[in-house]
């Protein structure tokens, strides 16, 4: 785990964090909750239900690509300063197996955070019966914004 | 435009594919719509609510691969026989400029379509008071499932 | 195709360009030359030769990466004021076909230059006896760096 | 580490694999080595000459691109039974700090090992004077390809 360098003694920015998450209109629809946040990490979850699936079943590859998106961009947000903010630039991610049932679970980890680009990687399982079985896997490339 | 090796004179596959699109909660949930389908094409529009943004008001990440996975998808099954099934190996996109308002829309072209795998590039723009404005780039790969 | 915003009357920067490629080792390792350029736009071509292959005697895929890389570059940089340099900060390719024989084109066109970031995509084909063949698409990022 | 499910009591699928490597023309081009090859994982060194760079003097995106898919190829090859052999679908690599002098170092790891498609991470970085310093990160797709 990394050491948010702006870090304040009260944890001011997990809040600035998790009050950021709800104002995701998306994360609300789809029904995902911010499970873990930690420096320079970050975990949310998404219970399956029928109206986040395509059409064989699964969950949807978007639905699959929105909630690591937002993983992994609070995770690079826990490393930046207040007042600062994150764009996705870009990402990639491999579909390995389908998701379906259960709980989706995107797990996200910075892996370089620089001055203006952070790169993070995201595994992606399902969580079904006290099992976890690997379904994705994101690389992705974020933005920081200095607002002000 | 390519042509359907499979296409049958009465355009069941479009019949097959637009019933497909009809069975993803997924699709429904966003209120997204299928504005064109030909063989090799496909486009899928988004109108914007506040449902489908991230803490800045833009459309999220996520519901913008979503309806461009979606949209390489069915560009893909156009040119499958009957009973051939889609899936998502992998995506990578890049977002050119902030998507809000107005509708968003993808527009997907097959680039190559193999025995076992399809490429496809997918444009995502915003279309908002006449004007079309450039908002993403993905570039996907689909697998073929035979399913006898 | 775009206009140089920096462009000179005397077209230094296309000097200033070619004279950048001309000190790339990996280049000049391999055998490419740049064969267009024009604001937005760069050329790279690379003949077939043994010592390029892989294993079944294509073009490596690394290989093909590396000059579709250059060109990318080599286009954003065409956009950009004398003293600005060009990183990659990552890249996508699919190799659609296998590429053997004949000379290797990648021919890079930029779809966003924004103030840090630039996006661009790669069409790459073999050319033999006549023909254009398809084997490669590339999607890119790169970084603006100003010196001084 | 992985379980060569194919794995032969004299390992021949270890000289298959350093024999199919020996075939590379690029890696002799480059001047790239086979350092480990356990099944599920492959790791291939380069040491830095002025020949593998780009216009700053680091090593060239394109050069490091090859000796990370050529890794993430045989990682992927070590799981698979004679007979077979393995191509490149796509890759997405991210340079995530400039690579110079030393020793570039690719380390690659399948991921998910399909039926007809093998995916694979490969961490890349630069090996300087006691140092191993992270330089890039790669999430690449093969395919199996079955000669009778």
């Amino acid at each position: 785990m990394m050491e948010t360098p702006y870090a304040t003694p009260d944890r001011a920015w997990q809040q600035r964090i998790r009050s950021s998450f709800a104002k995701q209109g998306a994360m609300r629809l789809l029904g995902a909750t911010m499970s873990e946040l930690e420096p320079g990490h970050c975990v949310i979850a998404l219970p399956f239900r029928e109206e986040l699936a395509q059409q064989h079943g699964y969950f949807h590859a978007g639905v699959t690509s929105a909630i690591a998106d937002s993983a992994g961009g609070y995770a690079a947000l826990t490393l930046f300063p207040p007042g600062a903010e994150v764009l996705t630039v870009e990402f990639k991610i491999n579909l390995i197996a389908p998701a379906h049932g259960g709980t989706l679970v995107a797990d996200a980890s910075v892996v370089r955070s620089g001055r203006t680009l952070t790169v993070c990687t995201v595994d992606i399982s399902v969580e079904r019966g006290g099992e976890r079985i690997p379904c994705g896997l994101m690389q992705q490339t974020l933005i920081r914004i200095d607002t002000k």
